[in-house]
């Protein structure tokens, strides 16, 4: 079984990346799906789920779950440790798959994932972000939520792996986006990939 | 023309990742041949000239060249601008090549090379740093080899680019040698930037 982590910058494209090299490779894709089924378990609602994970949706989380924020301050423990199992499950699971985000890269490093990092130039995630924004946004505000994002990412990093997050050496390969189609790089980073497993069965 | 630059961690096996990659897709290759042109054109010894721009064999040179170390306390700027005009006159040259280390990156970047960065894992430099010492070294000896000698290139960036030495954000691409062998490894990266540079023409 080969499966293959991506983290990513916010904003940089690492999610598209992840999609497009799974549907070339005809590998599974793990992304919201873990979101979704830590909600289903926990009973919970999923949007309300990811907003306590990543915490970048509080304004969208209504008033009653934003007091539990106010009381832990940090992602849920508990919703961590959810996510933890659910993501060494689809490891058991024993098929080909590539996992977006949620330190994967950590949980399921028994297994020898292939690694890579998804970043880009500050101006080329601003205009992906603003090209999907679902409302409209300042640039100002958008370069915020990017900030924001990645600066959770980093503390959960931290708090889960006790690594400096986006730290060069806990990838194989880090690509940056700027420059690229993500059409066009994702079939690039998938024959890197399947070079790597050919070396590294 | 198409223009490839290889940053490296010491130790890392970015040398011999460019040196493939020249091999493999025919193109002109850059290194040590840059220090030649800077010691035959300034009339100095090239010995001399790689320690006074890398500051990694200070125990090789002659007292009479420490002295002037002392005096400087930094690799000589003159040295250094030199070092830009050569590496820029490979540039107006127009041929595909591959340049490593030196900042050639910046020094080039209106050409616009592919970028890319060579890291691997402590143990990974150790190991190969071990296999190519000229003279036994301790352990611990070769560690500080590769601290000093990555802390003055971080150094140098710092001075000449004004960046942050091994920052993604001024990489295409960032690769971890540790899972491969240079030979496996050379076809993958030199394939990708053939791909980069099909869709940057």
């Amino acid at each position: 079984m080969n499966i293959i982590t991506i983290s990513r910058e916010f904003g940089s494209g690492g999610r598209e990346l992840g999609k497009r090299m799974a549907d070339i490779l005809g590998w599974d894709y793990y992304d919201r799906e873990i979101i979704d089924t830590v909600a289903a378990e926990e009973g919970l609602d999923a949007d309300y789920v990811q907003a306590v994970l990543e915490r970048h949706e509080w304004w969208t989380v209504p008033v009653t779950f934003q007091r539990s924020f106010a009381i832990s301050g940090s992602p849920s423990t508990e919703l961590l440790v959810k996510e933890k199992e659910v993501i060494q499950r689809i490891g058991q699971a024993g098929r080909d798959c590539i996992i977006v985000g949620r330190n994967a890269d950590y949980y399921l490093r028994q297994l020898r994932p292939f690694r890579i990092f998804v970043c880009a130039d500050p101006e080329a995630k601003l205009r992906r972000c603003r090209d999907r924004a679902k409302e409209p946004m300042t640039d100002r505000e958008i370069e915020k939520q990017i900030k924001r994002i990645d600066k959770n990412r980093a503390t959960i990093r931290e708090l889960v792996v006790g690594d400096r997050w986006a730290d060069r050496n806990s990838f194989h390969l880090m690509v940056n986006t700027s420059d690229w189609e993500i059409k066009q790089l994702a079939p690039a980073v998938a024959d890197f990939a399947k070079r790597y497993f050919a070396v590294n069965p």
